[in-house]
């Protein structure tokens, strides 16, 4: 099965397209909120839907193991019915989350073995049992599984975690695809910062017929001139007729920077953690509602947002309910931020396509969105 | 200002009535969820309203702790502005939370002096204070500021304590109405588990001019018996031609015992506290979502039941939300469970209007909802 991608508007190496999925249609470029354990933190689907997600992203590693992909599939539509979100989910592989989050990781040829951070059992995770989760989740794109390089890493040491990627690769599109799968599979061009290895892992990735493909290996404590420079050398390389997918990427900037290089696609925790935090985008930048400065502000979280955080409530509630941990505090401010992030990608999508995209991102880039210095 | 209390209809001694307030009609007998911090703990305020609460209560004693009453009074209508919330909000006088939650406590005539749980600053609490708090939050209805009487506690101590709060119910009253005040007052009934003490309680607060009484000094640990004697004995010797409130009752069997007593009005944070402990009332008894029995359990909640949670969601999905820790399960319970008492209070009306309250009683003292037995 094909997956259908209508290209409607370029600007520069700026694109809109939709993307056609079994649970309806995602306008890109698109942001994905991220869903976890089967749920966006804080909120409902039915808000998402009124915030415009037309797309959410589901972890393997963490559904897998909490509750198991057999339990979501007892559900009708797996995810979708165990989440009551009817329309498309992608889900990631596990690969990043087992190089993150997981302890006592052993990799092999095989797959990788892990204790499970939730209860220390011993679990095993291959290429293709990774498929088999994903097609039990039902989700309408899934990820291969690949080894996701750490930063920073030697030539010798990125060349040889990109390599089993591709191996895996291949072996997880075998699996996905043995039988009418409930999605499409997209693959994940590894390769760390050194160039050369990313053009090697797309003619590695050009043997299997994939539906999309993802840049890995980023946003994991790259500068942001690093992550720049592979986007910009990798990006004309990916087939123009399919959606490309930045990985965990990022903050407003960030995301308008990509789009400029040609991507289609983003997720990121951060519009979710972040409100969690206190830390709320605004249209002049981002702010603390923690602070002592709002105890009197009765004014909205930001004048020019139109979500029903800044319609309803003050700067002064807000902050209220942040000191005294009431979960209302964490859903305003997810929903707001949320809002934030959702908003954007329709502003980049209506400045591709009036042509204007070079405006807008110089608008964006000029609001003061970080609220820490990159790692270095 | 007189408040309506408009009778609808009787069945023995239980009643049925609209009290028109200030923001609005409120049916009773009427159920009150508790927003303690100007919240209805993981609830938004357009929740509350498709669930149908017509009034909620707002916690004085944490009120004016945090945020402080001036930082309330700064947003429009006081409380409803701050919160959202743009129906009738009663308040209570903070007295039973000095009693329950501050620490070294001191009593003498003129108030209460005692360490803010938050910071552990000195804070005095007079007749006059509460109402100054009241009157600055601006709910529709208002309540004395009374010394709680422990429990257990002798007839000496409970008449001392029970006169001292008719003491300072008489000031509060003239502090209150002093000028054009934004809702009514209540009175609060004391006396401990003494009869006598109670019909003397009410004849000292029958000196003034109340828009409604509340039974105060029960759900303080007393055995179901116990209050129930006290009930009965004082329900009819208060007016009839106003609202009798019983504060901070309780499981539905309480309620509807209550009801059968003639009690017009309750709060309680059983609802929205229990669903943050995963126990769910249903049709056939409440349930800890928790037990692994719900893992594989793909059905709905209460298949009685017509709130969204129960529309949409499985017992197993709300089982892994509560396991991991999910915002969106404590949403989901405290939906649930406040249409419960919501639709409780419906069917009781409605019963009561039919003329088949005792029938209705007889069914809901049936089912078992308590979840541990009553603190002897």
């Amino acid at each position: 099965m094909k997956l259908r991608f209508e290209l409607l508007h370029t600007d520069g190496a700026a694109r809109s397209a939709r993307l056609h999925l079994p649970h309806g249609t995602v306008d890109t470029p698109a942001f994905m909120p991220v869903g976890t354990y089967g749920t966006v933190k804080a909120m409902a689907p039915e808000e998402l839907e009124a915030l415009g997600a037309q797309i959410v992203l589901g972890n393997t590693f963490h559904l897998a193991l909490r509750p198991g992909a057999e339990i979501v599939a007892l559900h009708k539509h797996g995810l979708h019915g165990f989440m009551g979100w009817q329309r498309p989910i992608l889900t990631d592989s596990g690969g990043f989350q087992v190089f993150s989050l997981a302890k006592l990781r052993k990799i092999s040829e095989q797959g990788v073995r892990f204790r499970s951070p939730v209860d220390g059992a011993e679990v095993n995770m291959s290429p293709e049992d990774s498929m088999d989760v994903q097609r039990a989740l039902q989700s309408d794109i899934a990820m291969a599984f690949d080894d996701c390089t750490a930063y920073p890493a030697g030539e010798a040491q990125a060349r040889e975690s990109m390599e089993r990627s591709m191996r895996w690769a291949a072996r997880g599109h075998a699996h996905y695809y043995r039988d009418a799968p409930p999605g499409h599979l997209f693959g994940i061009v590894q390769g760390g910062m050194h160039l050369t290895l990313r053009t090697a892992s797309l003619g590695a990735l050009s043997a299997h017929d994939w539906q999309g493909l993802a840049i890995g290996g980023l946003a994991v404590g790259e500068p942001e001139e690093e992550r720049l420079r592979v986007l910009e050398h990798t990006l004309p390389l990916m087939p123009a007729d399919r959606p490309r997918y930045l990985m965990g990427v990022g903050y407003p900037q960030d995301i308008v920077a990509a789009v400029a290089c040609g991507v289609d696609m983003f997720d990121c925790v951060m519009p979710t953690r972040h409100a969690r935090n206190g830390h709320l985008f605004t249209s002049e930048g981002v702010i603390n509602i923690r602070n002592a400065q709002y105890q009197r502000d009765t004014g909205p979280l930001d004048p020019a947002c139109a979500c029903s955080t800044c319609r309803t409530y003050s700067r002064s509630y807000l902050r209220h309910l942040d000191r005294c941990n009431e979960i209302l505090g964490v859903r305003l401010g997810t929903v707001h931020n949320l809002h934030f992030y959702l908003e954007l990608m329709r502003h980049i999508r209506a400045a591709i396509a009036a042509g204007s995209f070079a405006a807008l991102a110089a608008r964006i880039m000029a609001i003061p969105q970080r609220i820490a210095p990159p790692v270095a």
